[in-house]
C-alpha cells in the first residue's frame, strides 16, 4: 500500500517493462492493476490461463495474458507469467515508501548509536548503544532497536517494532508493527523447586529481502544464532522459536508456529496455523497443510497435513473415511 | 470494567429497566451484579433455569430469574433471559468510559487530520494526513491512526492500536490494545528468483460496534476491499487476511485465523484456535468448533469440528472411534 | 540475555557454587556456559548421561556431568543435573539486568500512583492513578500500567507491556514485548439484535517468579479472578481467557490458548499450540501434546495428544492405523 502513484503508462511501456508484446493496444494507457471483476478502464488485469473465461465479463482497459492466450482481440500485453508481471507492474505503480531523512525530535538516539543520515527515524523511537541504522531505512514511530543491534539499508519497520539486543536485520527487509525479534528463548530447567531460566545469550540474524508480519514473535536463541535466510515471508502472528534455523525463501503462513531448533529448508512452506515440535527438519520445498502439526522430519518436497502431519493424500484418504463413518 | 460505578438501584428500578417483575423485594437494592458463588447482600445475580439448584447457597440480595422460575420466596426480577438482564444491567452500573475531549500535549496531529472537539487523544497518538476521528470516541496512548484513516463516532481505541492508512473503523466499536489493521495483506508471486509482493493497494472497512480483541492482525485487502459487517466480536490474537469478508455479528474466538478472501455470513462463529483456508465461504449462523481446520464450504447453520472440519456428529463418533482404539 | 557478563570462574568456584566436585581441572578458568558443539575453551559445556558420546568433539574447556559420568580425563565439575547447573552457572555469568533506578523525563506518572525510588521507569511509561511500581522493578520504553495495578518487587516490564486497571503482578516476574494483561474477557449475550456486552468488572493476579513471553494477552475475569499462580512460564503469543484459574508452575508454550474458565492445575504444561475449551479441569503435572485440543477433563499426570485430545498412547496409535490407511 502506497500513497504516491506514479504516472500511468501505455500499453507498449508496460509490454517493454515487462518484456512482453503489446497487442490491440494502441493509444492503451493504464495507471494501476486491479483485480478483473473490479477492473475498469484505467485498470490492467491479469489472467492465468484457466482463468481466461472470465476475460469476457472484466472491463480492464489491459490484460496481462500469456503468450498463447485468446484474447478475443482484447488490448493486452503478452508475458510469461501474468501473475508474476501483475505484481511487478503493480510495484512499478505503487513504489515502496522511499525514506525522508531525518530524526523525529522526541527519538531517543544513544550517543554510541550509528544513525545512517540517510535514513528516516520517527517519533519516540530508540535506537541503544552501538545499534546502527542503514542508509534509506525508516523506523515507524515507537520502534526499539536494542543495544548492538543492526538494522540494513532500504529497510521499513513500522510501529512499534521491537528488536531486543544483538539483532541483525539484513537490508530491504519489512517488518510490519508490533513484532518483536530476539525476545529470549523458552529454555527452562525444572530445579525440584522451580523453572529455572536459562539465559538465552544467543541473538537472530535476518538475511536480506524478508517479509515479516504484523506481531509475530522471534525468539533469540539459546546459545548461538536463530536464522533466518533471505527472501523469507512471514505473515501475522506467527512464532519462532528459539535457534530454529530458516534457510532462504522459506514462508510460514499465518499464526504457523515453531517451536526450538526446528530447521526448515530453502523454499519450505508452512500453512496458517500449522506448527512444527522442536529439533524438527522440514526438507526443501515441503509443504506443511494449514493446521498440520509436524512432529518429525518432512522430506524435500513433501506435502503433509494433520496431526501429526502425514502424507498428504494418506491425510485426504483418512478424512474420506472419517466423513464416511469408517 | 470501569472506575465510574453509577448508584445502586431498587429492585423496582431494575424491573423497570429490564422490563421485567420484581416480587419479595421491598426495599431491596443492590450496585452491581455478580456471580453467584461471591454476590454478598449488595449484589444482583442471575440464574437460568438449568441453574436454578445453585440459588439456595447464593447469598444475593437480588436474584434475576426466568418468569416462571421457582424462588423459594427470594427477592428476585423476573425477566424473559436472566443472562441478557444480567448484562444489561451491568452495563448501567458500569458503563463505558465517556471521552474527556481534549488532545495530550505530547501527540501528533496532522495539520490536515480532523479530529473532533469532543474526542479524547491521549499521549504519544499519532493521527496522519487526511484521517478523521470522530466525536466522543477515545484513543487511550500510542495509538496511530495512518493517512485517510477513519475513526467513527464513540470508539475506544485502547493503548497502541495501530490503524494503517485508509482503514475506516465504524461508531461504538471497541478496540483493545496491540491490534494492527490493514496491515499488508499476504500476497506474493515467486519470480523463479525471489517471492515478489503483489502491492497490497485495498483498503479494511469496519462496521458500527464491533468489538476487537488484544493483539489481532487484520489484513488489507490486494485490491478492493476487507470488510468486517457491523456488530461482530472478534478475541484476542485473532488474524483476519485479506479481502474477508464478514457479514453481521459474526464472532472470531480467541486465536482464530482466517487465509485469505474467506466469507463469513451473518452470525457465522469460529471457536478458538479455529481455521479457515482461503476462499471459503461459512455459512450463516455455522458454528466452527474450536481448533477445527474448514477446507471447504460449509453450509449455513452448519456445525463442523475436527481437521478437515467435518459435521460435528460424525467428528465425534470418530474421536469415540478413536477413543476405543478402532 | 544480559550485556554485562560477571568474571571468570575457576572450575573449583564453580564446584563451589554448583555444589560439586571439580576434577582434572587445576588452574581451569571460564566465563561462560555454551552449547557442546561450539564451546571453545573459555566454554563450560553440559553432558547428560546420554549425551557423553559427544564429549569427545566437544572443545570446552570445562564439562558439567553427572556424578558417575567418563568423562575421559576431561577437566570437569562433577553435579547431580548437569542441565540445572549449567542454567544456575550460567545465570550467575549472566545475571538479569538491575534496575538503575530513576524516572524518565517522558515518562507520564499519576500524582495518586506510587514509583518506588528504587525503580526504574523508562520514556513514555505511563502509571496510572493508584498504581504501585516496587522496589528494583524496571519498566522498559511505553509500558502503561493501568489504574491501581499493582507491579511487585524486581520485575522487568519490557517494552509497551500493557496492564489493564487492577491486575496484580508479584515479585519477580518478566513480561516480554507487547503483552497485554487484563484486556476484557470474552463475555456476550445476544440480545436478538446484537451481542450485548457483560461488563467485565473482575481482574487478574499473577503470582510471583512468572516469567510471561511477548505479544500474549491474559483477560480480566468477568467477575472475581484470573489467577495465575507462582513460577508459571508462558510463552509467546499465548492467550489466557477470562477467569482461568493456574495453579504454580504451570507452563504454556508458544500460541497455547485457553477458553475461559479453564482450570490447570500445579505443574500441568500446555504444548504448543494446544488449546482447552473452557470450563475444563487438566490435572496436576498433566502434559497436553502441541497442538491438541482438549474438551473434557484431564486427569492429573495424564498425557494427552490429539483434536479431540485423548491419551497419548492411543492418539499415538491412532495416528499409525491413518498413516497405514487403515
Amino acid at each position: 500500500m502506497c500513497k504516491e502513484e506514479a504516472p500511468s503508462l501505455s500499453a507498449n511501456e508496460i509490454a517493454n517493462f515487462l518484456g512482453g508484446q503489446a497487442e490491440n493496444a494502441d493509444g492503451v494507457h493504464v495507471s494501476s492493476v486491479m483485480n478483473a471483476e473490479d477492473a475498469t478502464e484505467s485498470h490492467a488485469a491479469f489472467f492465468t490461463s484457466d482463468k481466461l473465461a472470465e476475460l469476457e465479463s472484466c472491463s480492464a482497459g489491459l490484460v496481462l495474458v500469456e503468450r498463447e492466450a485468446d484474447v478475443q482481440g482484447r488490448a493486452c500485453v503478452r508475458v510469461e507469467n501474468p501473475s508474476l508481471a501483475a505484481a511487478l507492474l503493480q510495484q512499478h505503480f505503487y513504489p515502496r515508501r522511499q525514506a525522508v531523512p531525518g530524526i523525529h525530535e522526541t527519538a531517543v538516539i544513544h550517543e554510541e548509536a550509528f544513525v545512517h543520515s540517510g535514513s528516516e527515524v520517527g517519533p519516540w523511537c530508540i535506537v541503544q548503544s552501538g545499534a546502527t541504522i542503514g542508509k534509506g531505512s525508516i523506523l515507524s514511530s515507537g520502534v526499539t532497536i536494542g543495544e548492538d543491534s543492526e538494522v540494513g539499508e532500504n529497510c521499513h519497520l513500522y510501529e512499534r517494532v521491537t528488536l531486543y539486543p544483538e539483532v541483525s536485520l539484513g537490508s530491504d527487509c519489512v517488518v510490519h508493527a508490533g513484532t518483536i525479534i530476539g525476545v529470549d528463548g523458552f529454555g527452562f530447567v525444572w530445579s525440584g523447586e522451580a523453572h529455572e531460566p536459562m539465559p538465552q545469550t544467543g541473538t537472530v540474524e535476518i538475511g536480506p529481502g524478508c517479509v515479516i508480519g504484523a506481531n509475530c514473535a522471534i525468539d533469540r536463541a539459546t546459545f548461538g544464532v536463530t536464522r533466518i535466510g533471505r527472501g523469507c515471508i512471514i505473515d501475522n502472528l506467527v512464532q519462532v522459536g528459539h535457534n530454529c534455523q530458516l534457510g532462504d525463501f522459506v514462508i510460514l503462513c499465518g499464526q504457523a508456529g515453531l517451536a526450538g531448533s526446528s530447521i526448515l529448508e530453502d523454499g519450505a512452506v508452512m500453512g496458517g496455523q500449522a506448527g512444527a515440535g522442536g529439533h524438527i527438519t522440514i526438507g526443501a520445498g515441503a509443504q506443511v497443510g494449514g493446521g498440520a502439526k509436524v512432529f518429525s522430519n518432512i522430506a524435500p518436497g513433501a506435502k503433509v497435513a494433520g496431526n501429526p502431519a502425514i502424507d498428504y493424500m494418506k491425510h485426504m484418504r483418512a478424512a474420506a473415511r472419517r466423513r464416511r463413518g469408517e
